[in-house]
Order: structure tokens, then sequence, then C-alpha cells
């Protein structure tokens, strides 16, 4: 394979004997710009998360286990496939290198943890462990799509809800708190937050390539090219002072001796050690950053609101023309479900792009939680099969992600049975009340438990944090079984995503986002608003498995979804809903 | 105050400037047999946890929240009462104490953790940091009690299920595979389930005091008076050699370099020490013994059923005499219902006394969880309260720790509103089915969701192990907030005791035991097996709130309940329960 032999002429003339490609950016994103399709590049492989290992006589590529199969068929010709792990990983390297070799990685692709482990490996293993600042991938690869260069442009008060001034103090705030001189701001989502700007630097999110050092005196070193803001006068903060990439090191350097708070989740291991030979006094510590930015404003929540509900009307057209020509559908691929959709979300002039690649996964497809159909390999849509559409969109106002299961015929009683449980399992956390505090760890269980009395369960998280016109998936809260200690508090959003997978069968996930807000019926209680307005599968449900309190919620899901949407959709489209969620028949309030 | 000043005059001949006294003993039990009364004896606090520290011209007494009324009270007049916190501590130490001031504690009555804290925060403040390994209380505690001596007896292997030579061996087998030459076994409940003897050195559970060494060959020292020993020839292991107590810092000494397996949560600062100067290299992992012991054998499990039928039989006939004679129970004190269960229990031949203190709070006296009725300051039982009974017994064939509310007349609405909430979240967990792996963290907020729902929450854990004729609570799983990643297993015990405390007005516990057991419907999941044996108070139920499955768990129980104890009732106590739990009126099976 050329390019794999190309990579092998320039680690010999490095003196490199194994040299590790991982599926990452500078920014540690999974999600890439072209640019930084290094594994792609290598190896071919399109899965999400992978790092291939290449010595002058060997490669393998590490996957989980979601990815053997396909790794194999992509790459199996010239790659050994063999579990992403780190025992796996050094169990292989000793089986193709001589004690004293040279394992060397890109600091800039990894971060400190992974490096950090990495090194005491090799020394356990007695290899040599090296780490560059520079990657020969790029070295040999020929036509390699320039780095990304997307306008910058602010990102409107009315939709921030507060000043880039106002959020420099506040996070200079906790720095002088801990009594640190700066805060290292290492990706992109971090700056777009702080200083409300946009780029689109990768497709699903819009992303300024960037980073950033902040001081406690709230002024910023920002790291970006200067040419690429778009910002109006007076766009930015008079204490923001804008610097070339290329100038972070020496800037780093400038800030010998200084108390920096750093967070390991984030950092890379090329950047830690910069901060080290510069003999900063390291507090790490999680990015204060994160929960400020979780704990939305009053504005970021209206924007959200008002994306799910342009999202909404997107997803009931979507939904009615596929109730309505579901014959039509069937016998066609999960991609025209995917393009179907994309055509009535983009109807909007504020939709700015998915928020990640569609899910659209038909009949057993549906059991791999992290299946995407793609041209060639797409499966169609056939009687007696459920389809599972996970998607969301990005618009001006925020940020959208939901799943729905679909029946492609009159559903079976094995079916209903399924996603009524799994309705079960998200009503019991979407209408839980929880004392301020908890962490969404501790929630975790009361969507299980549901799925448990069947014997049922799902080997994913429970719901995820979701940014504002950002990253759909957003820190730090979680809902997970071994999660963060975060409480949930007041304006943070989260998913609600239980789900049932059976290999080769079916897969039934239900997803909303909602916003964390207090209780009114208990002083210092919370609980869940929606904000995701889509008529759930009313045919899957078997409403004799369903106790009173859980049919009243589904009703008044319904009823609010209908109320939300009806005035926004045509006539027919609103009948339709209508019908489908059986709201005339409801009395006009509860039961 | 005279014990005082006989101590401040002993400090004083050692050069000690403070010394603190814990509530504790050698082995880190918070139940104390008289000799170890130390606190209570130089302060007169008859509390469960607290700290005294003394100087040459002042005392304070450290206690949590829940004692700070009662500390000022019983000692308010000779001890500052200040709240149990490190920083505290020491932040009247600081001022009490000039720089260089000797601060000293008894080794042998702290962990390792807590020696190793305050002598970092002593540094800080200056102090300097003494462990003994005598107690200058000892030296002025005239007429201290004796230190206890009870026989020792075998437990039967028809109740202990396995050989001590079968538990030696496992055990050994754990170090093996750790590499360890010994491991350290601290405690008297470690040994009494390791040789399936058993003693009674304090008031609520069989213990005799020893501590032992196991080497990686399954040799034990055992570290015990060998007069004390009752035991049948061939009684112990051929590999167990007994040893005088005064012989262990030698047998430490001996073990010179070996690696020894120590778990610092169960191990004291003088012990630690010890290990230590024999240049022992410390492999500090939870005791392994510990997860051996949690997953109970069969026979053990059927001495625990065993044991609850027993106790179920004195629990009937205690509420079948209350219920008949609640007009003469109202307006006697708290302790003649302590009096009257524990004349219940004892009828029985292998009754050997409560497993804790039984804890009879009237009223609002029911809010504090910890409260324990004493001559003198019990309340009476007046009519329009509950009353909270949380008891348990000690048998031959098992351990039991039942909680019930009972009326005191026809309750009201909000009585029973809040006692449906507890027995629904109680319920909840119960009835809970979860995968094997899960720990008992993951579970603790299925019970809690119920009362979160209303706006309620309790500040204690939701269930903790229990020891087959040992303490009450055992590790080392539990179910609670921030508890272990303990997973819960196979013939592991528990219990489950949600409950709602109102301040001032009432408490509401609904605690029964249960094993852990595969659940039948699927392969893969556990489930619990109710132990507990006693009818719930049906005049508090309102069973318009309870689901259908809700409903249908009660009257399940109910019916076990009745089959299980009406054969061994007399005539009228079983018709009591018959009417009490409706169990004529339900149809033979399930609805």
């Amino acid at each position: 394979m050329e390019r794999l032999e190309l990579l092998r002429g320039d680690l010999a003339r490095r003196r490199i004997d194994a040299f590790l490609v991982p599926r990452s950016d500078a920014f540690l994103n999974e999600d890439l710009a072209p640019a930084d399709e290094r594994l792609h590049w290598l190896s071919g492989f399109t899965g999400s998360v992978g790092l291939a290992v290449v010595t002058a006589s060997a490669a393998a590529l590490l996957v989980d286990g979601r990815y053997t199969r396909q790794a194999r068929e992509e790459c199996g010709k010239h790659f050994e496939v063999i579990a992403l792990d780190d025992g796996e990983l050094f169990a292989w390297l000793r089986g193709q290198l001589a004690a004293g070799a040279r394992v060397a990685c890109d600091a800039r692709l990894h971060s400190i943890d992974e490096c950090t482990r990495w090194q005491a490996l090799a020394r356990q293993a007695g290899l040599h462990w090296q780490e560059l600042t520079e990657n020969p991938v790029e070295a040999c690869w020929r036509y390699r799509p320039a780095a990304p260069d997307s306008p910058v442009v602010a990102w409107a008060l009315e939709h921030a809800g507060m000043t880039a001034e106002a959020k420099l103090e506040r996070l200079a705030v906790a720095l002088r708190e801990a009594g640190c001189d700066a805060l290292w701001l290492p990706a992109p989502d971090m700056l777009a937050w702080l200083l409300n700007v946009r780029g689109q630097d990768i497709a699903i999110a819009p992303l300024p390539f960037s980073c950033g050092v902040l001081d406690a005196e709230g002024r910023l070193e920002w790291f970006i090219e200067p040419e690429r803001l778009q910002l109006p006068d007076n766009g930015l903060p008079a204490t923001v002072s804008v610097q070339s990439p290329d100038s972070l090191y020496p800037a780093i350097a400038r800030r010998a001796g200084q108390k920096l708070w750093i967070d390991r989740q984030s950092c890379t291991a090329a950047v830690y050690r910069q901060f080290q030979q510069a003999d900063c006094v390291l507090h790490e510590a999680p990015n204060p950053l994160l929960l400020q930015r979780a704990c939305k404003q009053p504005a970021e929540l209206r924007g959200m609101r008002e994306a799910h509900r342009i999202d909404g009307v997107a997803l009931c057209r979507f939904l009615y023309e596929f109730h309505c020509r579901c014959e039509r559908f069937r016998g066609q691929s999960e991609l025209s479900v995917v393009e179907s959709l994309e055509r009535w979300r983009s109807l909007h002039a504020d939709y700015r792009g998915v928020s990640f690649d569609t899910i659209a996964a038909a009949g057993a497809n549906g059991a791999l939680p992290h299946y995407l159909p793609k041209p060639g390999r797409a499966a169609k849509l056939a009687w007696g099969e459920l389809l599972l559409i996970d998607s969301g969109g990005q618009y001006l106002q925020g940020t959208t992600d939901v799943t729905r299961v679909l029946a492609c015929s009159p559903p079976s009683g094995r079916q209903c049975f399924l996603y009524t449980t799994v309705l079960k399992a998200h009503i019991a956390l979407a209408s839980c009340r929880f004392p301020a505090g908890t962490s969404g760890q501790r929630l975790d269980s009361v969507a299980r438990q549901a799925l448990w009395r069947e014997g049922l369960d799902y080997a994913h998280g429970t719901g995820h944090g979701v940014g504002s016109y950002l990253h759909v998936h957003e820190g730090p809260q979680r809902i997970a079984p071994h999660a963060s200690d975060v409480a949930l508090q007041v304006g943070m959003v989260t998913s609600i995503e239980p789900g049932v997978y059976l290999d080769g069968e079916l897969g039934i996930r239900i997803e909303n986002l909602y916003e964390v807000v207090e209780c009114e019926a208990h002083p210092g209680f919370l609980a869940f608003r929606v904000l995701t307005l889509a008529p759930l599968a009313v045919e899957l449900v078997d409403r004799a498995m369903l106790t009173q309190a859980e049919a009243q919620w589904l009703d008044d899901y319904h009823r609010q979804v209908h109320a939300s949407l009806s005035p926004l959709l045509e006539p027919e489209v609103g009948a339709w809903l209508a019908r489908q969620t059986g709201v005339n028949n409801l009395p006009f309030e509860g039961r």
C-alpha cells in the first residue's frame, strides 16, 4: 500500500521504529476537518474512533468492539485489527519491536493523560518513548486539504444573553479565587462561547479553530488568524488581543513561573509540556468555563426553545410525509430518509446544517447504536421493520438532537412491547423530580429500572449536555452510570435517551432534550422541562402497559407539541398531527 | 471536675499539652465494651460518636450535628461543644496552645488515615504530633471494668456452611494471586467469621475480641487469650496457632520485609506503624475477606431465613399486643415498647440479645433518625401520634433488623399520605431487577425517586449489609448516594430502609432485609428476595395512591408473611394477622 510505504520511508529517515496515528486533532475533537483526517488517509478507516500503529514491517489498527467488523472490511488487507486498549497496543508493540526501539507519536494529537500512560507502558516494555510536535503523515500526504479558515462572525447578544466582557470577567473571578495567574483554554468551542463568535471549521458545529490563554485580570490572548475575523467594529472586548496561532509557544514561554489553571481532560501533551518547560506551577482542575457555560442564560434558553420549535416543524413535515407515503419510502434506502429530513430542515433560513451525521437505521441496523448509513451500503426500508432516526440541527438560535422510531408497517406486539418499555424508561426520568445538588450519575438508574424490570438494558449513557448553537455533546454534566459528580443545575440542557438494542433484530431509542428547571411544587427540588417538540409513535404504544401517570405524561406531551407547532404547520400537517396524537379527543386539561 | 483534673495531672507528668480521647476501641468499633468507654468516663457523653480534647486549662467535645444539643446538656459545664471536623479541631487547638506544643493521641484507638491527616494538620499548625501506644485515661480510671473475656465457642458448621479450613484456604488463594505474604486481620468479626467461632465481648454482637495475621499458605496466627477458648477437640484447623494478644507486636516484627496486605479502612495507626517499622512492603487494598464473607453460604442464608421466621413470630405477637391494647400503651413511655418487644423476642431459646439498641420513637422523636429512648427522658405515646420502632435480634441462626411504624390512634390523612409515599419508595427498590455488576450506589435513587416526587428525601443511606449472627452493619456493599463501587452479588444480604423525617412532627421508615438472588425471569439479572416477615401498617396505607403493581407487591408480601408465620402463631394472633393483612380476602394467587 503506497501510503503506508511512504510513511515508512519517512519514519526510517527519522529513525522512528513505530509511529501512532490517532483519529483526533489539535483540539482533541472527534469531529474532524478534512485536513485532520490523517487516520483515514493512511488506512481508509471511516469509523469515528481508532488508532493506527505502523512499524517498518507491520501495521495494526486498534478499534473498539462496535468497529471491529468494519475495520476488517476497510483495512484488513494491510492492517491487523486489534482491540483499542493500552494492554493490546503494547503487547503488539513488544511482539514487533526489539528492546530499545523508538516508539513515537505526534504529541499535538494526544491528551497528556494518554501520553503519560503510554510513556510508562513503553518504559515497562523496554521501549524508548518519543513525543514529536510535527507529523510524519503530513510530510507524506500529497494534496492534503487546506486547514479550515472559515470566516469568524459575531453571535448576536440577543442569542448569547451575556456580553463577552461579562463572561471574561466572571471567568477571571474564578481564577482570582483559586489564586491562579492564567487559564489555558484549549478548544474552539470554549472561545466561541466566551467571545460570542462562531465559525464553520467543521461540518457539524460552528467552530472557529483557535485557542487562548486568559489571565486573572480578564485579559485574553486569542490565537487565531486575524484575517479570518469578520466582526463589527468593537466586536471584541478591549481586553482581547488577537495573535497568530504560530505565536502560541512563545506566548506560553512568556508565562514562565506563573500559576496556571489547566484541565488535563482537554489538554494535549504538546501544550502541557510547553507549560512545564516554562516552569509554570500547574493548578490541575476542571476548567471553570465548562460549568459557567453549561448553566445557560435566559436568552440562550429562549433560543433553544425557538430552535426546537423550528426543528419540530421540520420533523412534523417529515413525519407527515413518511406517514402519508410510507409505501413509497419502503424499498427506498435509509439515505432517502436522511435526505428527506435534511430537505425539510433546510427550508428554514436560520438552519445552519446538521449537528451530527444523521443516523437512519432500518431493522437490524438499529441495533448498532452508532450505525451510519453510507452510500453503497445503506439498507432498504422493509415491511415489518422499525426505522430509528437520530438527528439534529444547528440553528442560529440553538442546537437540537432528537431520536424517533417509526414503524414501516403495522407493528407487531413485540415491537409495541419494546417501544412502550423504552417509553416508560423515558417518562420515568423525564417526569422525575430531584433535590438540588443531585448528580446525573444518581439519576441514571431512574430511567434504566423500567428496562431492567423486563431484563433489558443499554450500553450507552442516558443523557448528555448540549451546547447553544455549539457542540451537540457538551459537558460537564452527564447522566450515566460512571459519570462525573457534577450536579444538574437550573439552566442546564440534557438529553434523555434510553433504548433497547436486540442484535440482528432492531433498535429502539426515544430521545428528547430537556432544560433543568426549578420544581414549582417543591422548593429546593429540580425537574425537567421538555425542549424537543415531535410526536411519539402512538401506533407503537401499548397503552395498557402505561400507568395512569405515564399515560398522562404522554397526553400532556402531545398536547404541548400540538399547541406549539400547529400554528406553524400547513393545515393538512396540523390536522394529521392532531389525529396522530389524538389531541382532539383528549379532555382539555389532565384527567 | 475530678476526672478531668486527674487526667490533666497525668498529662502534665508526660509533658503532653493536649490529648485526644475518641469514642472507639482497638478494633475501631462504635459498639464498645464497658472497659472501652473512655470518653464516657471522662466526659459523661452518652452519644455514639464523639471526640474529646483536653489541655491543661480547657476541654472540648466534638460531636456531629445530631448530638450537639445532647452534648451540651450532658457535658456543657466542663466541655466546650464544637463540630466534629478536622478544621474545627485544629482551629480550637491553635486557639489554646502555643507554637511547638505537644498534641498526643492513643494510636491504638485511631485509624491510620485519621492519624495521618491529623499529623499533617498539626505540622501546618506548628504543633508537635505524638502517637502513644498507651492511654493516660486508663492510668487515671479507678474501678475501670475488666476487659471482656467471654468464652469463645464454636458456631456450628450447620449454620456456617463452610469449614474454617476451607475459608482459610480460599482467603490464602487471594493472597497468592496478589503476590502477598500475609494479610492483616484487624477485627473480631473477621476472626469470628473465618474460624466459625463466636464470643460475647460486646452486648449487641457475638464478638470474640481478637485479631490475626494470615499467611499465603493459609496459616493463621490468632491473637486471643487461649484460656477463653471453649472449643471442642479439633475445633480449630491445624494451621491456626493461638497466641497471646501481648505477642502481637513481636509477631509483626518477625514478618520483617514481607509483602503485607493491609486495608487502611480498618487498620489502627498503632498497628500500621508496627508493620512499617518491620519494613513490610505494604499492599494497601480492600480486605478480601469482606467480599468473601458478604456472599453468604446457602447454609447461612437458610439460617437468616429461619432467624427471620423466629423474629417474625415475636414481632407479630408484639404487634398483636400493641393492636389489642393500644389504649393501654398510650400514656406509657417509649421504653415500655422496648421492653415488650424484648420480652417477646426472648421467649425463643435461640435468641441471644438485641442486634442494636432498640429505637422506639414516639411522635416528633421519630424525626431524629438516631433517637434512643432513655430512662428519665423517654416520651409517652400519645393519641394522634405515630410510633417508629427500629429493632433487631441476634439469633444463633442469624441477625435481624426491621423498622415498622404504628399508629397510636386512627391516623390522619397526612400520616397516611406520608406512610404510603415511603412504602412506594420501599417497593420501588424491593421489586427492582438489575443487571449483575450493578453497585448499590446506582440503586439508591430507585427508592428515593418516589419520595423526590413529593418533595421529600432522607439524609441517610438506603441500605446496608448484615452479618450472619454477627454485626448488624456489615460491608462491603451499601446502597447509598456516595457509597463504594462494590457490586451487589448473589447471596448478599441488604436492608432497604427509605424514610421521611419532618422536624418536630414525625418520622416514618419502612425497613426489611433482603437477600440478593438471581432473577428467575431474566438471566444475567438479579433481584431481591425478602427475609423480614412482619405485617406492614395497613391502616396507614392509602391504597388509592398505589399503582396496580405496588398493590400487588403489598398483597404478595402479606400473603407470604401470613403463610410463613401463621403455623407458628397462637390461633388468636394468627387470626389477627389474617384480618390485619386482609389475606383471607385476597384471591389465592396474584390478580
